[in-house]
């Protein structure tokens, strides 16, 4: 069975696991990500794999990072958490590894996981939307990942949905990620928090008592408890991310919306109020089919599976286009 | 050179020409809709069909049709502006002409002859939004015209721009048509002469003195003059839709937008607004290639010249999986 590695380049640390044709991962190991540091960081990769290639016999490899992965998949025009800026970051782990390097926006390679091995599984059109501390995205199209002229498809976090609504880290005002991720769920418990101490009581004692201690963790909790404030603060947030997953149904009607991150851990209680915003908020509903929405199944390895999955379809459509040529 | 016939269902005529392979139109017929009436609409098309296949030898017809057509291309769910409800449209359509015939979406059938044949050429990855009494769209991806799971894609028209914003025909409030259209031009200017008539004199004037004569083509020849009330109207309009556009490049990444209908007939009075919105608005600006915005070249023919090219392709590719199947 052939084997890829899948690299996940995250902001705090680097994973890379052996990954095998049924997206099963062989074995995995990590380093911290020396995040301002650009040719440090394609260094650690570089060892990370190395270390891999010692003990297993590997095609390729598939790195993921969140930024701006130009279309070729060779370079990572700007990521937001790392300080690589127009860094050819394939050919120099190439260089260092002597593998064929792909590279992949993160949120990209999940979906395509998702797709092929995860809750999209069976779909053609599927939209991935991992909600953390922003909303990250990937779109398969036709069974295909879609990445758009450029590469840059699949950035919905960044759509208007309130004109001159709140800042974003964007630089523009009202972007969706602003109202539907786990940053914006804590941010509306804090403020409720704020505002009406004395009906946010569990959720204050959860946090240690301090307003600013209260995260999606603890909003997760008190909701799992049945704590009112909490429980408005998942259907505040879960009607904004429906809505907008309405708003994506009617430009791209796909057939499955799976939803990942750390939101989404909040299962059923975060789901029911996202499937009743979006059925609601679907333009033409009565006269078309419901997209499905649906959790994730592959959780945080999702990205760095895909990775190496890709690396595979990716070398093997490199393979045919040279026997074509010659 | 192979012939085909495209037919335009409009919701008072119906058009039908014969087209090349080039896209020029070799002779066109036309008839009134009987909007009201579904198997006598299906009749009208069938009598325009075969008064051109006494003239012509035709391979395939094409019918572009308003509303939502299902994933075969072969009945029309809802058309807003018809009586078809599931209506079986190309299978009555082949019974009294015998030819092969096919349905598409009227907006997916323009953006497919701009693409293949108008302002989009040499763009694999290209939006059309058509700017009338509403909006309407057609989005080509990977040089393949993109219908969505359920052949329902392309309805950006009906994404939400403003929480809680104007009603809309859908049913929703919000909805970008609501703002980025034609009527949401007159609408602006009518009521700015209603609150304002000593500022809207030009305006008014070319309304007959009536603030409900004011429509697009008041606004826009005044505009043209260079009165300020109307190039405000432009201006308020043209950003709604710019800004819509960012949404749609942060969501799909297309190498071009192209710009028709009646709106985008007001030339650079109203392009170089929407594309300074569009500029403004597009999230990561400063790390991306920017789309380009174009208005259309083959005007209110284009829904016909593509669903004949479309037929065609379409005819082609069946007799391919028949060469494949057999």
């Amino acid at each position: 069975m052939s084997l890829t590695i899948g690299v996940d380049v995250g902001g705090t640390k680097i994973a890379a696991g052996v990954v095998d044709e049924k997206g099963s991962i062989v074995e995995m190991v990590k380093r911290p990500t020396p995040a301002a540091n650009a040719s440090g960081t394609i260094d650690e990769i570089s060892d990370a794999v190395r270390e891999l290639l010692t003990r297993y016999d590997v095609d390729a490899v598939g790195i993921g990072a969140a930024g701006f992965v130009e279309e070729s998949r060779s370079a990572v025009m700007f990521a937001p958490n790392l300080a690589w800026r127009a860094e050819p970051v394939a050919r120099q782990v190439e260089e260092r590894t002597g593998k064929p390097v792909f590279v992949e926006n993160d949120a990209n390679a999940a979906a395509w996981a998702e797709t092929k091995m995860g809750a999209g599984r069976g779909h053609d059109h599927v939209i991935l939307i991992t909600i953390g501390t922003g909303i990250g995205a990937g779109v398969v199209l036709n069974g295909q990942l879609y990445r758009g002229r450029w590469g840059m498809a699949g950035e919905p976090g960044h759509y208007r949905v309130v004109p001159d609504g709140r800042l974003c880290g964007c630089g523009n005002r009202g972007c969706w990620e602003q109202y539907a991720s786990g940053s914006a769920l804590a941010a509306e418990a804090r403020d409720f928090a704020r505002r009406s101490p004395g009906a946010a009581v569990r959720l204050l004692q959860l946090a240690g008592g301090k307003v600013d201690g209260i995260t999606g963790l603890e909003v997760t909790v008190a909701a799992r408890e049945g704590d009112a404030a909490a429980l408005r603060c998942f259907e505040i947030v879960g009607r904004w991310l429906g809505e907008g997953l309405a708003d994506l149904a009617a430009i791209l009607d796909p057939g499955c919306f799976v939803l990942g991150g750390g939101v989404s851990e909040a299962g059923d209680l975060f789901l029911d109020r996202v499937r009743g915003a979006f059925e609601n908020g679907l333009t033409g509903r009565q006269f078309r089919p419901h997209a499905t929405v649906v959790l994730a199944e592959l959780g945080p390895d999702a990205g760095l599976i895909g990775a190496a999955d890709l690396a595979r379809k990716r070398l093997a459509a490199s393979a045919r286009s040279a026997v074509g040529a010659g």
